[in-house]
């Protein structure tokens, strides 16, 4: 268990607007755009505006807590406005002391992390994976020679895929945003059996000259006991991603879905980071410990019967 | 809420026997075999014997009540041996009664499988599905349609794909095993917007030209409050087969994952049926109702706070 | 051979401009912008005109007739312009009368049009294409019904499909552009062992919704000893399609082929249509026939020697 | 024009024994077994038997001297026996003397052979290759350098793949066998501009723990004015190589097209080569040099007119 010397608080004010023209009959939306609320990540003044009067149903996922919103939108302008502030409290750990946890000792709750899903096609990438990562020492190390390996064939390009891109398409064609880095890597990790998971949030600290502050997506892998955060995109500090959601892959945890006709404009997203010595709240920043926003309790590892 | 007249009671005596080569230095195996245990579908004389001195894991899912079986096995001859005594009730409905449910009403909990998967890519069959099935009545007879186009479109052709094909791959080349008929249709129920799910368990009612009787693939529609099975292949009696697991698709619930290097041996699988007029147990037989084995509780709509 | 009575003759006169931003070094250029030279399409008139002073080098295909232009543009505007007179004169026939070669008939020149190609994977259609065309009469009227199936399953869309786009991909996403229509159309047809061929020129005819007058892919087939031209889109009239060139897909005859860093604009085609009733000359317009730019020649069934 | 030194020739004795059992009511074959009759490949003692009475066409492709055969057999066993005594001479270069000929410069009977086809879809990895190669030095060290990659990537693995396996499956999966590694290779060398082709013959010296002799396929690329032979799949003597054709990818060059069904026996290849001091004949063997079996004759650049 770390202690309480290995741990970093950051806040951020969070600010989400979202703008769509509904077509004639009108559609459903769910959003995931709700800060999860987990023991390492406290929120407070949250608030939803939305300019149509609605009353949207939300439901949190007890195995994720994702937070989704759901609602029927009259035709017209939908406009969604989201605000909180956000505090993290993150575990920084040592890399080399992160070891993996073998097959059979993995809790059954992250077993479905390690098979394939829609975007990242794990698979197909046995051999790949084997023969560029089987041989290295198990650890957080080989989870960063896999980020490292996804930023150092990737090139990151605006506007280069769409929603059907997939971790085969982005290893082919050598180019992505962060949501293609992000399956490439939870591809990787689970070819060589490291359950990871997909994770969305908002952005902080990436350069300017990649756009606009903008949701993003990043890694948890599974190691040593609990769940490790990774940006393969290399873009950001991944201290101050807020977290929304956490699935197999962006298919689960899309910002939006939408059924029916609708023109999106671009999200605004606002994320300012505070600074409070007093108590004890820092500005994110990179470091080279390994993060997790994971208190690492022991997840149960089964029922007793052997049938 | 159904009544009583309309269930219909079977037993199936199961046996399954699998057999494996196990290479140094063994290798990790997670098995999905056991029969769900579920309000309708009861177990008696559950019995597994394995070769191997091991201390099989037991850890059953929550949410879909998968049973999975994780053991490290030591090199040489593996056997897996399960038996059990199945009673199944099945709810039978007209299908003219059976309405589908709007987006905004679906429950929380089986939204996730109208999201594309692995082998399901629901993404990319919109403009198909739609064009296909979009014109009809909603309901189970849409659902119907969905079936009998899969069966009418692929032939049925053992050893005709593998654990990588997707039902875009059976879409293009048309031919398959169960699996595949399972994969095409659920991505078409999914993408037009029917949750729908990947089950597996045993077949009964195969004709024998088509092989041994063996695991079998089928799908789970959610239509008018609980969830509805089909047999897009065709090819067996649905009211027979017992239940093992659900998921997105076969990467979820593969009745055997393996983790090493190993050779395999078909399996064999044995499903008796047995009448017993006293207590209303009668043969699994082709029927035109629809058949559910779910009880329909009411699925709770999500917490209520709207953030 | 068809008698002069079942010809008929159109006059196109064809403009295109093609306008390009070259960055630096220059950027090296293939074109296939200039109408074909055959029996039934004759040239008077023609020009093409450079803002750049540059000699680009020609090359006329002897098996296809298709006409490249190569050259090496410097940094900053490219400016191609191209004006020619056509004349072309279709045979036309009946479509009952026209039949399909068996394959041990089949000149050796067409037999590489029934093998599969980049865009066009028909080796993967051959149960699809058979469950849905193998049961028709060979001839003419089967070509009809692929065309018709294609237009049936494919929606039109601007900016739908780019370069890579397959027929495999425009099969299972149902829109596409007049290249992916075509694609669709050969692949199937190869995959019924008709040889069938990918054409592009300039469109006739298309409702000026679907956008601006602009380049036109289509298909030719071989059926009877020579080849008939088909329009899959459906949205023109083929008779006063202008050839450029024919391949075995898009990958062969794009219309321009860059190597280097450009930027291009939309580009700018208009095809006019000359009557002279004195010369004989008719406007081009739809007509139920089968309409071909073939002389029909016989060609050398190989050469003798057994080995 | 390399001088008489540079030069080496082989003889190889080949037999080819292919058998079929051919069903009701017949089938098709085009065969590519015939040894291409070049200005380096001479033949002598040719012999074709079949064992059904049949007069089969044959055909040489006038731009690549591929040799077709093509026969109608009728149901029952088909053999067919195929020997034939091969004078081989190469060129040997010092490979650093080797350039790429830039794109204005490629004669415009090799354009075809930069541009994707149905097994090697370059347009899809100019990225990748671009990273991979782009920085090296241009000439045959590249191509070696491509060679090596492929070499390094991929595992051979009898029976990994099929005859729908593509470049972009053997980049993903990293398994094939020698027509996998071809095909990668292939498009590679395409990816970057160097015109590459598919080439198909029969293997000599390969490792008989990958399975007896068998027929080959390996590349040949354009540079400095001639093809050069390339194995990719690196377990072979390239200098052994007999070759019968050449395309853009194993769907031009099947050793055998069969329309109908027919079950096939796997082929029976012997190639022993032949010593002969007296006349200069010598072993196939490894050599550092780089092999081209084209003499490389000046090919017209184009015809003269500007439109």
């Amino acid at each position: 268990m770390p202690d309480q010397q290995n741990r970093v608080t950051n806040r951020i004010d969070l600010q989400v607007d979202l703008s769509y023209e509904v077509a004639e009959p009108g559609a459903d939306f769910v959003f995931n755009i709700h800060a999860a609320r987990t023991p390492s990540q406290t929120l407070s003044a949250e608030r939803l505006v939305l300019n149509q009067a609605l009353e949207p149903q939300t439901y949190t996922d007890p195995n994720t807590g994702n937070r989704y919103m759901r609602l029927r939108a009259r035709p017209g302008a939908l406009k969604v406005s989201y605000a909180v502030c956000v505090d993290m409290t993150h575990c920084r750990e040592q890399p080399s002391q992160i070891d993996e946890v073998p097959i059979c000792d993995l809790p059954p709750q992250v077993m479905g992390y390690i098979y394939p899903s829609r975007c990242c096609q794990s698979d197909r990438l046995l051999t790949l994976a084997t023969a560029e990562f089987g041989m290295l020492k198990p650890g957080y190390g080989r989870v960063q020679a896999i980020r490292d390996w996804v930023q150092g064939h990737v090139t990151f390009k605006s506007n280069s895929s769409n929603s059907s891109t997939s971790a085969i398409d982005t290893l082919i064609e050598r180019v992505g945003v962060c949501r293609d880095f992000a399956h490439l890597m939870v591809a990787l990790c689970r070819a060589v059996n490291i359950p990871a998971r997909f994770a969305t949030g908002t952005d902080y600290g990436a350069d300017p000259a990649l756009g606009p502050p903008d949701f993003q997506a990043y890694v948890e892998v599974f190691l040593g006991g609990r769940r490790y955060i990774l940006d393969p995109s290399g873009t950001a500090i991944p201290m101050g991603f807020v977290r929304f959601g956490t699935g197999r892959d962006a298919a689960d945890v899309a910002f939006a879905t939408i059924f029916g006709s609708v023109k999106s404009q671009a999200p605004v997203v606002r994320a300012n980071a505070i600074e409070d010595a007093s108590l004890g709240i820092v500005l994110p920043h990179l470091c080279q410990d390994a993060l997790s926003t994971d208190v690492g309790t022991v997840i149960s590892s089964g029922d007793r019967s052997g049938a």
